[in-house]
């Protein structure tokens, strides 16, 4: 194998490893025994576990960022879902990894693992404003947006720890949230009312935010 | 000073420093001359600068939790807004402090100061929980307080960046975002649309949970 190539094969077989279980956890001895090569080849291509973490990470961030993407069609409640359902697949796939980074610790935390956690939160947010066709956004539709995206993170944690709820029904309550927490600062604000009166208008009848309107109609009844 | 004073003395200057600036800026030199005292004697009482930013984080997380204790009395909405103001104060006081640690970096994210974060947003849950009369929450409603409790964490950040919307504004758009976290989850889940109705009961006809089903309604004609 090429150097590149080689470094490609040890990042693979260290997200695998690393999503796995905590990062904490796995040496550079299981790195180097899953990719059938020694120990201090491992090092030959990565001065430590740190660096070898941080490659794993960038190729795990470049994957989730580009799950974000999403054709500008069709009803916006409906491409969220589908991100969504996207997010929870790398969630799941990656557990006990993502669990790891996002809840802080020794192994993660550097100042490069932290500029690759908001590098996939920023890409996000370019996403979501995108679909919303807002390229400036007002101070409250920033801050709904990004807190969602930490409502989102929290609600896949929680989740990850035990698994007591279905996620498909997280994926739906997560649209649903989103579109809450719009209609709760549209209530006090007209820049969200006019965009809220936007989304609603592109919503057909039988989407997840008109269900979610009328059981809470017949809830409120 | 005996040395229980001094220290007590010591951790109050480090907390001040560490709440005005990020901690990572912070130098032992500063804190010492902060304190009358000099950098050898620092040492004396503290064996490094992370042993003293957590004996002050310590403190702080002390303080914050004691703001989320509230009487059982009144109405929900008006109880959880109160909470709010004091938990923006706390945030409004330690504003850099509070950044640096809540988006994580070099000097902090030792496990001591992880769990020291996660005993505050347990103090925050246990007191929810004991405000909504439930002791074995079940866990849609688990995940609805510790994922709003993330939401609101991170709409205090996103406040404490540039401070675009007033922050009275932010702790009422809290206290609604709880209530409708809560009634989205209702849509779906019998047992949440059972502690929706109990929360109504309670609410008067002009707090704000009223307030802002009216509000909404009115956007929705």
């Amino acid at each position: 194998m090429g150097v590149e190539e080689r470094r490609q094969q040890l990042i693979g077989v260290a997200l695998e490893l690393f999503s796995r279980r905590s990062p904490d956890e796995v040496s550079i001895d299981e790195i180097a025994s899953a990719a059938g090569i020694s120990r201090p080849l491992v090092y030959h291509y990565f001065p430590g576990k740190l660096s070898l973490y941080e490659a794993a990470l960038r190729r795990a961030s470049d994957d989730l960022a580009a799950r974000f993407e999403e054709p500008h069609q069709g009803p916006l409640g409906a491409r969220l879902l589908r991100v969504m359902r996207r997010y929870f697949d790398f969630v799941d796939e990656h557990g006990p990894g993502f669990s790891a980074l996002m809840r802080g610790g020794p192994a993660v935390g550097s100042s490069t693992t932290n500029a690759l956690v908001d590098s996939v939160r920023q890409a996000a947010f370019v996403q979501i404003l995108s679909h919303l066709d807002v390229t400036d956004p007002p101070a409250r539709l920033e801050l709904i947006v990004r807190s969602w995206i930490s409502l989102a993170e929290s609600t896949a944690l929680i989740w990850l720890d035990g698994r007591r709820i279905p996620r498909a029904e997280l994926e739906v309550q997560l649209v649903h949230d989103f579109a809450a927490l719009v209609a709760v600062s549209a209530a006090y604000d007209e820049e969200m009312g006019a965009l809220l009166r936007r989304i609603a208008e592109s919503e057909p009848a039988d989407g997840p935010f008109a269900d979610l309107v009328g059981r809470l109609v017949s809830l409120a009844g």
